[in-house]
C-alpha cells in the first residue's frame, strides 16, 4: 500500500477558529487560483489531523461529523498484572492510531483499502477513575479524575455508565470510523471486554459551509458558548501537571448521555420553547440579542419581567465566572427505539482541566432548576482521564506507566 | 419559515451516470466561472431530489451517504378498516415527504430549522406482501410481491424480517435522516407499530470525488455490476402495469440483512480472499482484468485451472442472462455488538421488476455454493412493493386505493 499524498498548507488554526466550513472555501479558492489542491481533486478523504504532539487529537480538533465512543473494561487474568495489560493495550492502540490517522493501514491491517482516506480521523484514549486503583496506580490518579457527585435529575442506566478505558474515534466519514473501530477493538479483544458503545453525528461535512454552529435534534443551535482562544484552551482545557506531572497535556472528559423527550417537547409551543432555552430557535441568538454569538444580557427586563428567564437553560448553563467554562463537543444520537417513537438525544462531551471546578457547578445549577429539565434526562455518565499526547516513538500513557 | 433557494441547473442525469462525485466538480467549475452557485456558496445541504413523478425517489437516485429503513405494522383498530388506516398513513407521509424533500418544513413541523437543508433527501414507501390481504386488497397484490423461498444458508431472525409497511429515508446528511424519521414516524404513531429499524451508511459525500464504487466493511468494492442505462432501468426495474395496472411505475424491493463474520474473514490471507470473491481487493477488478468495470472472463484458465474459480462470489452472482440483473443499492451497517467484537454487515437492497426472475435465481446459486458463504450470514429478509410515484396533488398508493 502506498502512502496517499497529503494536502499541503492545511491550515489547522483557521479550522479551529471557524469550524470545518473554512476548509471547503480555502480549497475552492485554491482551485480557482494557481495551484491544484490535492483535497479538491480527490475529496476531503485525504485530510489528516496530527497524531503525535503534546495533546491527543479529537479534543480541540474541530468536531468531525461522526463519533464513536467505546468504553471497555480490562479483563482480569491470573498470569498478568492489570498494569501490564493496560500497557499492552495502550501500545497497540498507539501504533495503529499513529498510522490510521495519517491514512496508512494499521500493522497487519486486514482491510488496508479502508485506511486510505482518513477524513480527519482522530483516536482519543482515556482512563476511567477506577482503573488507577485496579492497575496499582492509585497514587498517580489526578485529583481531577474522580466520579461525579449525584445530580437529582439523573436517571442513570448502568449500561451507559463507567468503564476502565475510553476509545473515542472521530472522522468526517462513517466508513473510516467503522474500520478504525474494527482494527482497534479486535487487537485488544483478549485483554478487554466492551462495556458500551455510543454513536453520534453532527451535520455532514459540506452540507452547510456557512460556519453555523450545529443543531441538536430538538432543533436548537447547540454549543454556542465554547472555548475559542488559545489562552482559554491553555488555561481551562489542558492539565498543567501541577498535581500529577505525568498528566501534563492531558484533560478530563465528562461524557453524559442525555435523552431528549421529544414527544412532550413537540407539544410545547414555540414561544414557550424559546423561554425555556433562553435563545431564539431560528438563529440561536439569546432573547436579548439578534445574533447567535451576542452575549446574553441576563439583567435585561421588560415591564419588570426578565427577558431571559432566570431558570432558562442559557441563564443557568452560563458560567458564573471565567473558570467555570469548558470545551463542549457534543454529538446527536438517534438509535432504534425499544418502546417509544424515537430514541434520540445528545452525547454531551465536556472536556476540561477539572470537572469539580468547571462542569459540576454548572450541572448543579441545571439540576436544581433548569426549565429544560422536563424534556431532557441524563441516562449515562462517565469520567475519563484523557491521556497526554504521545511523542513520535513513544506511546499513549507512557508518562504514567514508566 | 422562508423557502430556501434551490440551486439551478442541477444536472440529475450527470449525477445518475457518475455518482455524487460529479456534483462537487460541477460546482467548483461553476464557481471558477461566471456565476455563483448556491450549492457552492452554502454547501450541498440545499440540493434536492424530485418528489413527484412516475417513480418514487430513492431507487434509481444515486445512493445518498446515509439510509434508514423502518418496517412498521398497521395497528388493528375495531372502529376502522385497515384499508382506511393505510390510506391515512400514505396521505400523511406523502404530504410531509413532498415538503421535506424540497427543503420545506413538514406541516406542523415542530423543528422546522432541521428541514431547511435536505441534502438530497428521498422518502420511499413500500407495502409488504401480507398487507394486501390484511387490507382487503389481496386481488390487487402484484404476483411479483410475495415472500421469498427459503434459502439453505439463511439464518433469519424474526426481529429483522417482514413488515406491513416500509419507510426508507435517505440523505447525504444524517441529521436530515433523523429529523425526517422523527416527523414521519410520530405522525403515524397511533396507527402503526415499529417492527424494526436498520441504519446504513456509505462513504461520506465529498470524501472521495473520484467516482469510485463504494466499499463494504470486508474491504471489497461493492456494487460494480448494476443497472446503468435508461433501457435497463425501464425493462428490469420499473413495473409496466401489465399484471396490475395500478402498480405501473412501481418496483419490488428485496431487503436482506447480511452479517459479515469479520473475525474469521480476517484470518484468511489476501490471495484466498481474492479467490473467494473473484475480484482483486485493491482495485475491485475481476481476477481476469485490470479495471473494476472490466467484464469477468469466467472461461479464462491458466494451466487448466480457472482464473476466476467457478464457485467464487463473482462467478455465481453474475447474471446467467440479461433478465437476471437488478438494481443494487446496498449500505453498510456497524451496530454495537452484543457478544462479539463487531456487529457489522451489509443492508443489501435489491430493486427489480420481479424477484422470482431476478434476485431469486441468483441467490439460489449463491446459497448452493458461494465460496463466500462461510463469512456472510443472512439474518434478515423482507420484500416490499415500492409504490409508484405520486403526481403533484395526489398521494402515494392512490392508484391502489381509489
Amino acid at each position: 500500500m502506498g502512502e496517499p499524498s497529503r494536502p499541503r498548507g492545511f491550515n489547522r488554526r483557521r479550522l479551529l477558529l471557524t469550524g470545518g466550513a473554512a476548509l471547503a472555501v480555502t480549497t475552492t479558492l485554491t482551485r480557482c487560483g494557481r495551484a491544484e489542491s490535492a483535497t479538491a481533486a480527490t475529496g476531503f478523504g485525504s485530510n489528516t489531523e496530527p497524531f503525535h504532539g503534546a495533546h491527543q487529537g479529537g479534543v480541540d480538533t474541530p468536531a468531525q461529523a461522526h463519533a464513536l465512543f467505546v468504553a471497555l473494561d480490562l479483563v482480569a487474568t491470573p498470569d498478568r498484572a492489570p498494569r501490564d495489560t493496560l500497557a499492552s493495550v495502550l501500545r497497540l492502540w498507539t501504533a495503529d492510531a499513529a498510522r490510521l490517522t495519517q491514512g496508512r493501514p494499521a500493522l497487519a491491517d486486514t482491510e488496508p483499502e479502508l485506511a486510505a482516506r482518513p477524513s480527519r480521523l482522530t483516536v482519543t484514549v482515556g482512563l476511567g477513575a477506577g482503573l488507577f486503583e485496579r492497575a496499582g496506580l492509585a497514587h498517580r490518579r489526578p485529583d481531577s479524575v474522580t466520579e461525579l457527585p449525584a445530580f437529582s435529575t439523573d436517571r442513570l442506566e448502568s449500561r451507559w455508565c463507567g468503564g476502565d478505558l475510553l476509545l473515542q474515534i472521530c472522522a468526517d466519514d462513517p466508513l473510516v470510523v467503522a474500520h478504525t473501530a474494527r482494527v482497534l477493538l479486535k487487537n485488544v479483544r483478549t485483554m478487554t471486554t466492551q462495556r458500551w458503545q455510543q454513536r453520534g453525528f453532527r451535520s455532514a461535512r459540506g452540507s452547510d459551509t456557512s460556519g453555523a454552529t450545529m443543531r441538536n435534534l430538538m432543533g436548537q443551535v447547540d454549543g454556542t458558548v465554547n472555548l475559542r482562544t488559545a489562552t482559554d484552551v491553555d488555561r481551562l482545557l489542558w492539565d498543567d501537571g501541577a498535581g500529577q506531572p505525568w498528566f501534563a497535556g492531558g484533560t478530563v472528559l465528562v461524557l453524559r448521555r442525555i435523552r431528549t423527550e421529544l414527544d412532550s417537547w413537540d407539544e410545547l409551543d414555540r414561544t414557550s420553547r424559546e423561554l425555556t432555552v433562553g435563545r431564539r430557535l431560528d438563529t440561536g441568538a439569546p432573547l436579548t440579542g439578534t445574533h447567535e454569538f451576542d452575549e446574553p444580557d441576563l439583567d435585561a427586563a421588560e415591564n419588570g419581567i426578565p427577558v431571559i428567564p432566570p431558570n432558562s437553560h442559557v441563564a443557568l448553563a452560563r458560567h458564573r465566572h471565567d473558570g467555570e467554562r469548558f470545551l463542549r463537543r457534543a454529538y446527536n444520537y438517534d438509535d432504534p427505539p425499544t418502546d417509544a417513537t424515537t430514541d434520540a438525544g445528545l452525547i454531551f462531551a465536556a472536556y476540561q482541566r477539572d470537572p469539580a471546578q468547571q462542569f459540576v457547578p454548572v450541572q448543579q445549577r441545571l439540576a436544581a432548576s433548569d426549565a429544560l429539565n422536563p424534556w431532557i434526562t441524563t441516562i449515562g455518565s462517565a469520567v475519563f482521564a484523557i491521556l497526554p499526547g504521545a511523542a513520535d516513538g513513544g506511546y499513549l500513557g507512557q508518562s504514567l506507566l514508566e
